[in-house]
């Protein structure tokens, strides 16, 4: 029997109201694994309201209370870690180590955020006349949210709530109706760690719920995390509707590689970007452009890499690649592989019309590899969110770049060199907010802002850090006289 | 004959191609003093691509060399300082006086933008792991836009213009059709100052010349100053469109005055606030809120010195307030008075059907004050931007703070009082992002962020200091791995 | 029989090869109750050596995984505090609730430092001149130590522990020799929190151990709390060979009280500054300068309070003062008053030859208040470090600033009155580092430098936050060129 | 006949009352061009008092009306420019393009501190706990003094001057008495900027003067730039005055240069920080290593470059290095070389027994190179502050930076490569404050501090950018509680 998955509003568990019902599947077994209610509008509503009422106590909470939970989710967090990353890979299809790696780097974030009594401060000047002096004090906005995609199911939420709640908002999950057990599980740790009723809260949904978060008045900031018409269209209605808005959306990340780059571990980090999480995420290297003489040793090199990936079941332990999050993902990929073939592309891997035994059900693409493909061509330019490596080639470090900073999106682009002159060329041109000197996901830290450019971010202050405290607070100036002679009455 | 205003366009003056043409008058003399043209779309066009071109070698030329040009700005500014607010006096209508301190207020933010090379500085992180640092650089966005209104023709421009600039933008200003005047002086002064061509420049006209700049991909973020509908829809379009945007609106400034004030700095300074340029200000003082006893004794200091104000031609020496903007603006305030009369509001003091010798074709209202306005009414409620001040009473702190509270703006609320706790009360729970104690216009320096909030300002950074910053550059993130056994090979 | 407390070095417990032992004594009961070694200096260049050996990995340690064993450690504090609380208790003296109040400011530096990969980023510019970009790295100094005094064992080590860590440093604590139990027992925490061997070690000591450490070459900074003399000693020694140094003296703390001040918040929170912790912290109230017509009534209501608080031992639930820490201190402090009395001031409360049953043997020194205490006098100059208040009056505000300010140290002032000009008077005019306005004992919270003045502090950079963390790294500037033609290459 | 230099005292010009003045020679010409008055205690007291009596309003000065007289004087230097570099030129030897850039560093102190008012913003927290607040603001120390070397006359004092002022406190320069004419001009445009009397003074002097000035209670903060024996005795004395003390010593400054550099890029860089100034710079490149096959082509570029380099007199257009400060100078440089060559080191290059045609009075010392230095001898540990490069070489990365690492200097260490790996582990495993990594004289830009190590620096808190600001102001912490209920009696 399936799952059946709740909202946490105000401090219980509740179903919402809910009249609509989506199944979880496990995208490696096919199995239906749960079942999630759509929140009608009205408990949103009811669950705003609740956030609103806890605010009007949280933001009067001193800073240094109001970590004391985030340090022991930590703690839970880490005494959870295995299981959490389980429910990650049976509801998300990544492997288990890729599991485990997205938690921390959610803990991460939590950590970060309990620093928030040193990072909520403010700035002041006496005399900013004579006897006149000035402050800026960071002060909460209210009930915010912010609304995750299928692809970390356990440490995007990370990216906001720790922050949002640090700094005295109220914070409302709706994460995707994919995914939405791990939430639960989560939730269920934050019920133990000794917030108060109504400071964060879980509401499930797909659409209908987004926009009754959006349409709140109630609502001062939203976070989005996803595709880029879905964060066009966030960012346009909450706008519209006067809130403060991030959001983060699509990406086709290239990885450029100079001929004088250590080959072996230049390919082994491009086929964990391009591969790892089955291609499913914002930072998987999607591009890889050869310069000169790389060409062909890398395009070798990486073809054995694609071809040797284990794929399979994400709690096996041989396990190096899962499945895609659903069979429509699956027919979408195929799709383009299909598309790019046809107009002459060669597969020089190809990932179609495999299995994995004892999981026909599963949603499997295996890593594949495009060559030559056209800088205009679809697969150069769409964001395909599977494991397919397009493969160009530049003569030079400047038309390299001339490619990378081709694309819409700005997400991240990474070059592999030993040469501090290309390197220090690339950081500074390259066209995007990530940047990786031999790295391949150049995924920031959690102090550091997670800084997607072009189409991949609308906004101005990003996820994480600096940036979250900033968002999540606004600053209140004052200004104040008090006369000396006004002391001489005594 | 009437001064024909021109666009500077990529270090030219120009007519821009435009068929349109707008007078522009003096509100105290009734005459036409301009003419200026209303920028084409096309025209538009150009200048962004001139800008966009200029960007290219601008973001690469260092900050120190950027900030030159600004230090030889402010010597201009204030070498001209007399001769820039005759300007703004006579297109705008405040008192000379009144124009030279918001130049100075101008200034200030050259100084603040002149310490760019500390102020842009990134950070970083050795050993995020092993042998492997983060940056984050900020980088500038590209082409920039400020489109500022009628009231501070001299500041406004300057709380935007010389953050994107020192930041390496390239910057574009739409200034107010109806006081184009200042800005082409300014302008004349900036290209003396030795920006290269295409870093600043000047587009005249009206809302056809603002979409042209917001439809532009080539404009990156765009600032507003203005009423709050039209915030709104810049906020909306310019996101829309995929930019930044940070959107300055009304307000609707309440000031408590305590009975332990001291009434006579009170009266003088809130008569300064609510009086002072005509009311028309986004900090002015637009509704008097007394506590207690305070009433009788405010009341009718406040009364005094609203109907002994000296109202006049803002170049008379002994005038203490101009005209307002327009006739429009006068049949507007004008209808406001009344229909709060008719409502059965005692108009305590009556500017309206008064005029000024010499001056017969100005568009005056004198000093007003409305007793006991209902807090839901009209001018309880509306941005009214002339010198009207509403009373109202409280029985307490508490329910002051309330009826501050209880309005859609958000941009100041002041008290005055000696009492430093009522004082905390107020700062803390005043829903204003710009507060004052014992201050009438509690305008932040330029080292701090201009602070609207709710329906006063859309977006999450602000104008002026780090905010402008902030809002002007885009953070590059850097992961670099530099293998240590790469340099065993010498 | 007594216990025998051992240094910690190198993740071992020792006894340093000391030949000498001092008692430790219970100050409430007189019995002695361990005995520690006097580690002499070629233990303590062992200890060194073993730091800076552990130094040269853990400085390469990612500052995210520094402050894991601190998370363990806040854990392991949290899970200990009483038992940490009745040690501090029977070997200081003070209240079991003050001594649970100190390790919960301890803790709070803990989770400060928990926040470093934030705090310790360092910044940069790209293109100080084209093409050349700057960068400032914090690295840590390598082994560092603090000498800690007996009135906060289990606070003050954590001023610097934390801090000192988590940017990479390795630490050596020399807690006073009169309260070595609290350390002994916080090192078997930090035993078990997972630190790597020699990153944090214990020596004990007294003089000679100190003077070793501040003469070792490898030891690179210095911290210290205790006297001002001392604090001048080790100030000067330790520059002397070069070293940072940041030296905490002693304080002579006046409050004023204005006449509109809330008398009875007031005398409560005058009287736990003034005769909490046995008058025997450096933040202790020990003048109090009544102004106009406060004298008389806070006179009274002072010495009430004074005469009614509960003295005894510390465990004891009923008990509001403890005992002094030494035999020769409360001769001491005795003498002190006896001197006054001599010299013609009237002891309006007389703590003296008072005892408590059950503990004839206890260092009592009862709270005692001397009226009318002349400026020059030694009651009102020198620094009694006991349960004594001393009483001055003033004429005005001014005529109060220009006492508090005639005081050679600069610790701690503070300010009673509910007027928010003579609040913001004192705050500008004070001479102390430390200011409390409706505040007994201002001191900073954790995510604040704490900030003696003049002969209370001897360096620039206090004890935690941010200060914490400049003192424990230095800047290394790097300017990097990487001319773009060597990309051409490729 | 010779100018008769004088101190600057409380706005005005005087001769101190000094007994014993000293000459001013010309380097190149060997003529006496000017005689200082050597300060004695008791004009010195009169100068802090001055100081003193300026400080009480100037602290109260609002930072932004402060940094008014730095824009005049920037202003100022830049019309001054080229006269102060002759001046400079003829007093202390460098070229007239050396004076002029030396000018322009300092100029750029000026416009980093002229962004005051942002960078002295102290911080805060409201509710650290419910209802109590806390600030932190930056406040002066009184009056503070540097103590400056012959090597910048013109850019070294604006290293602390600007920051000083800009921060409130009263400064007093005690320039080198070898290169007092310089100072002398500088005041009289300070003269000109608008400082009130008494905020900036000139006191003239040798040892005496600077003993006066460091054991006056007044004097707050020291500042000194000199050698290494000199910063010790100044750290020492000042500290154990109780003051605060930043003292920067010699250096002697390793390049490593790997067979990967650019080798013509490398050898101008090299020659022009080793030889540039002739030599008398704390930056300059002392000791070039060679690794692996960068040794036969560096040694022979290097040596037709030292062969090559003009010298003579600084305001001939032609010339490329002047001579050194004084007669004793060449003798102790001629003495290393000697003693170098006595004990087996190949002179070759041998700068010693040249002139210059029209100036044979001149200190003339040649370019000099010595090679296959060995590591403990004396040309390859001592600073010889003057035109001589100490060659060595190493057989691999890890054994150069071993050789950089073994000097008990800490000021710069540079390397020249085309790895980012090798770049990288230098920058973070050389144990010098300024890395250059291409780069010939690794001098932080006015927005870093100026980082030495080591033998090369004592104290904490460097000079320039946010270190200036930090060592210049005093930490006031403020708590502050304002009970709600008080607002209540209204």
């Amino acid at each position: 029997m399936v799952q059946r998955i709740l909202d946490y509003v105000n401090g219980s568990w509740t179903d919402a109201g809910a009249s609509d019902f989506l199944n979880v599947w496990n995208p490696a077994s096919g199995a239906a694994i749960g079942s999630v209610a759509m929140t009608p509008r009205e408990a949103v509503a009811q669950a705003v309201d609740a956030g609103f009422a806890a605010y009007l106590d949280w933001r009067r909470t001193p800073a240094g209370t109001r970590i004391q939970p985030l340090f022991k989710l930590k703690a839970l967090l880490e005494a959870h870690l295995d299981e959490l990353a389980r429910i990650i890979t049976d509801e998300c299809g990544k492997t288990f180590k890729e599991s485990v790696a997205e938690m921390q780097r959610g803990i991460e974030n939590i950590e970060v955020a309990s620093g928030m009594p040193a990072l909520i401060q403010g700035y002041n000047n006496e005399d900013i006349a004579r006897g006149i002096d000035e402050h800026m004090f960071r002060q909460p906005l209210g009930v915010v949210t912010a609304i995750t995609p299928f692809n970390f199911p356990g440490m995007i939420p990370l990216w906001f709530l720790p922050y949002a709640v640090a700094t005295g908002n109220c914070f409302i999950l709706k994460p995707s109706e994919r995914v939405p057990m791990t939430s639960a599980r989560l939730f269920e740790l934050i019920d133990q760690a000794g917030f108060p009723r109504g400071v964060i809260q879980l509401v499930n949904g797909g659409k209908d719920t987004v926009d009754a978060l959006l349409d709140h008045p109630l609502v001062k900031a939203v976070s989005f995390v996803g595709s880029t018409p879905v964060a066009k269209y966030i960012y346009s209605r909450a706008t519209a509707n006067g809130k403060r808005a991030q959001c983060q959306g699509g990406a086709k990340n290239p990885v450029v590689i100079l001929p004088d780059a250590d080959m072996d571990m230049t390919t082994r980090i491009v086929a964990d970007s391009a591969f790892g999480c089955a291609g499913q995420r914002c930072l998987a290297a999607s591009v890889a452009i050869t310069v000169g003489e790389a060409r062909n040793i890398f395009t070798e090199q990486i073809a054995d890499a694609a071809a040797s990936r284990k794929v399979g079941y994400g709690l096996d332990s041989a396990t190096e690649m899962g499945p895609v999050i659903t069979k429509d993902s699956k027919a979408r990929i195929e799709g383009i592989i299909a598309g790019a073939q046809q107009s002459g592309v060669n597969v020089l891997v190809d990932g179609r019309q495999k299995t994995v035994s004892g999981y026909e059900e599963g949603n499997w693409v295996f890593p594949t590899i495009l060559q030559d493909v056209p800088p205009e061509s679809v697969p150069a330019t769409t964001e395909i969110f599977g494991p397919v490596l397009s493969m160009m080639h530049a003569a030079s470090v400047e038309q390299a770049i001339a490619l990378v900073n081709a694309r819409a999106f700005g997400n991240m682009a990474c070059i592999f060199t030993s040469s501090g002159a290309a390197a220090r060329q690339f950081r500074y041109e390259a066209n995007a907010g990530n940047v990786g000197i031999n790295i391949g996901v150049a995924a920031p830290m959690a102090f550091f802002p997670f800084s997607g450019w072009n189409e991949s971010f609308f906004g101005d202050l990003h996820a994480q850090s600096h940036h979250g405290v900033e968002f999540y607070t606004q600053t209140k100036v004052v200004v104040e006289r008090w006369p000396q002679e006004w002391s001489r009455q005594f």
